[in-house]
């Protein structure tokens, strides 16, 4: 709590989007079952299959931490690992929840260059020998958008999923930005045959309440998921509450649209910035190169923004984010530079 | 989904209580810090503490199941066990959350007539000597109102919590229907000297949207509990949506208002009901005994309510049960008897 | 540690048999590979697929409590339970073992006379509908010798293991006390066609040193199990310490033929015993009706004896029970019934 | 299993020393009480306090990978971490055993030159401030000797210790060899003044049949330490095997005895040897740099190393090594070099 104004210090930091809460206020109707049994739940879930053009089981939950830990224990055994990027949400922001949910399950952490896992880095991961004395990989984590702001094409994705299934292993996709990346153009409808197993799309930074779909492309993944999900505390009662903002937000199309106003304005904060821009702006971050003192005076102007992974300082636009509020940042920009 | 009524099948099929959706809306405004540091959550807070009259620490997280499951893991070991009534919802409902949780945690089943533990059984299971093949008990669980609906006197809980406390193990009581309780007199400024270290006073079953605070007075075990339950998927990042709810319902008694009405409701239909009341109606549910021709009698009129684990029928209601309904109720079960 | 005479107490309280302890030294002699790759482990392996007439991967490990969790924890997931018999060692006895490894794996005791699996308790159970509020069955745990000194034949076996396997549900083998079932008629060979998926052959209990055999059936279960083991902790460096035991026992036939000692001993003992017995005399054990005062009298004479889950006292043979202790105890009971 | 030779594979590819085998055979007579409550177990853990000149509670367990994990979860929340050198076994060798026992709790890596944690890392990782999202340190894993056949000197431990005790974080301290650090002057008796809160002796790596000592100074931790233990599977029935070969071997001074003879013969190989020695010679191991041909060539010859994963190849000493086969492996080195 303070004075500070978070409007760029990540994208969860909006409220949710109209189009979610009035889902929300319309599905708070009368009396339903519960579970996720309930009709407000089944017609998200078909506008999640629609979206991505897929037949696929669809559960929504509470946190995205949640969905990701819960999809990587599906896929991996405590003696087993997870590959993922090494700046990978799952590996640095989610206080180890893949291991507590997966019982110690390993993750292994791999470069690439502005949050793309570099392929031939997965190729030598995945070419290890099996030992006793290892976790050997079971998985593949990917994120897209990524934590910096990029966009993998569905190409670059199915190289590294390729590799991954020639093993036998899981793929999870970590699609907390989704709405982003398929506004810059990545084809939602192209992810079921990547060769994903489960994926997670993003509702809250989408701008939604808290909720995230998760969908299970695996079948055989899907038994006695419910209980999987129960168990591990993310089978509400009041399904309606995380399934309806789904259904205010892809019955009209805002998940896109709003995503799509995201990467705009943090396209035109790039353009206003005086500070070299480190990734390519393709999603809704900026990140740009800022000495401390300047960051303190970022500060000292009222603007909260944190130090990222690699350095950089990450500036996150939202559904929320207003051209004027671009303005003004990019103008205190321009004057601590 | 059905056709079936399912105002009674439990207390989590209403929707939402206008206060709460209130207060969902009015906090949906502007940007704010995440993950519980906001102004949203820090009044909720309050508004907890005041409710009980108490100096503790508060979390608003998404699930019951969550909350308690966490809240046993913070008390026991894996190699340690709670004592809880053998129909507590922690024991019978929650898919063994507590030892997925808790890696392994042993729930100890007591007896005691209506949901009430009962204290002789307790002081036997605390009796029992420390063995190192058997999962001795560290805390104890206890549920008010209890899955039967009937209610703890703060007096019936000081002997059971005191027996608890006196072989230093932890207390941890479900509140899943605290509001309930309190409608039908438990003081809840009284919980503070009960012993208890960790409540978890109910938001959905109160007639909020998903949403439980974790009560923490036993600070030693508020320490890194942020961590504790974002590794545990219930640390949101949009902690307002989780506490404004609990706005709405405490700042003008709606909490405690709406539950004595839903036991009203509760009373009227064991008034009205042709079937032999199992036990004391003190809360929202009744409970009677029904063959399973007048089960399926029941359920063929498009009522639907379950059988519990002491075979009898459940009937729930809630702030959203209405007279009419419960009139309604009342004719069919007088019909199928 | 007392001056009380253990020789009853257990079969564990024995020290290992010569022939074990031979094969021990033989053993320890040279430069070995680690971790069960060396040629003394493949022979015991050779010996024990020999003992089964399987061909099975075959792991040996120090302890039947890990030996077990590990094993029902690579049958059933952490939203998942295990059927097995309620007075069964992995139920009473291993301080939540299973649940531990297995994060939570449920237990699911079933009733039956003597420590075998009453077959309608089991068909029951089996018919329970899934319910994601519930851990569902995922894997049955038999016992053979049972814990209550009762063998089951492998007609009785197949009749349990059938349900399960229709069910699509692994099977787990207790076998603490194969050696003792063994000797009391039940074929070794018959194993590999019972639908067992992981047997656990007990070393310690018929007169090794601590070491248990897991062997294997489903080889799709084999893979990465080294990996599974050495996380658990259960792949020694110096394999050849727990696989040298099996080979002294099972080169010459004694681990058949001390346990048809043990089980003569205790047949003469049930004919010494005035106290009623309670379950037929099959295997290695005798379980009589004894009241407190009589219990009492027994370890003031010097022998010490537990009472059982069932109320009876044990009184446990083994390879290195001697006739002439055993006429010994046979004339205290004598004088103190 | 082949023909190479494993003399200098590893430590514990050597057989058990005589003193150790002595013990155990004579330990092997008569019926004993279980679970290590019988006196073979009491006169050992009596010889491990003299050893250390210290009032502590010991047990005896299978592996060292289950004492470290045991250990570590004893002393770290699963949403905390431990503090280890980044080589350390605990992070490297044993297949994420601590994240298996602990349920998650996560390992943060540490640098420093020849396996000793360099100071200011520790600072360092010791002054970031605790947040929510990351697994802030619980405690601080120590290694002596170390994994690079160094020893820290207490003076060294004590400002290690000291920095995480001020913080009041857990010690632990892996002595998988630490027989080879007191041969080479780490004064044992000085530990207990070290904030050392768990260490582990050393028994396989030191000359005896699978077994290591967990010597547990905080007495608090020791509460239900064995029903700790039973539930991972590491308290055997039949203790004395666990507990004789510390008999044997501390009797009479074999244990620091055999360990300067190991530390010995390394010093020697490392005269003899004409490829470059990494790190300094201080215990029993020897690491060297080589390239692949020239090990390939070793491996040709039949002598087994591992390439480490400093990128040096390492040939361990033990109680076992013969002056005549450092020489002739010697000569082989001179040979392909």
């Amino acid at each position: 709590m303070s004075d500070a104004r978070y409007d760029f210090a990540s994208d969860n930091t909006a409220p949710a989007a109209p189009e979610a809460m009035q889902a929300l206020l319309a599905a708070n109707q009368g009396f339903t079952s519960g579970y996720g049994t309930d009709h407000v739940t089944a017609r998200a879930a078909d506008l999640v299959r629609a979206l991505l053009d897929a037949d696929a089981e669809v559960r929504f939950v509470a946190s995205g931490t949640a969905a990701n830990a819960i999809s990587l224990a599906a896929l991996c055994r405590p003696f087993e690992a997870v590959l993922a990027h090494e700046h990978a949400h799952v590996c640095t922001d989610e206080t180890g929840a893949p291991g507590y949910f997966g019982q110690g399950l390993g993750l292994i952490g791999l470069p690439g260059a502005s949050g793309r896992i570099d392929p031939p880095a997965l190729e030598a991961a995945l070419a290890q020998p099996d030992v006793s004395y290892r976790q050997s990989p079971a998985a593949l984590s990917l994120t897209n958008a990524t934590e910096y702001g990029t966009v993998y094409s569905a190409g670059a994705l199915t190289a590294l999923t390729r590799a991954a299934k020639a093993k036998g292993y899981g793929v999870h996709l970590d699609g907390a930005r989704l709405a982003n990346a398929a506004a810059a153009g990545f084809d939602l409808t192209a992810i079921k045959n990547l060769g994903v197993d489960i994926l997670v799309v993003g509702g809250t930074k989408a701008g939604m309440p808290p909720t995230e779909a998760v969908v299970i492309f695996d079948r055989a993944l899907a038994r006695r998921f419910d209980a999987r999900l129960k168990q591990a505390g993310q089978l509400p009662s009041k399904g309606r509450f995380y399934a309806a903002p789904f259904i205010g937000m892809l019955e009209d199309g805002a998940f896109v649209r709003h995503a799509a106003h995201a990467n705009a304005m943090a396209r035109r904060l790039a353009e206003l910035t005086p500070f070299k821009v480190r990734h390519a702006v393709e999603a809704n971050g900026l990140f740009v190169e800022m000495d401390e003192p300047a960051l303190k005076r970022l500060h000292a102007a009222g603007w909260f923004a944190y130090r990222f992974l690699d350095g950089t300082v990450r500036f996150m636009c939202s559904w929320a984010t207003t051209p004027e509020t671009v303005e003004a940042l990019g103008e205190t920009l321009a004057r601590i530079a």
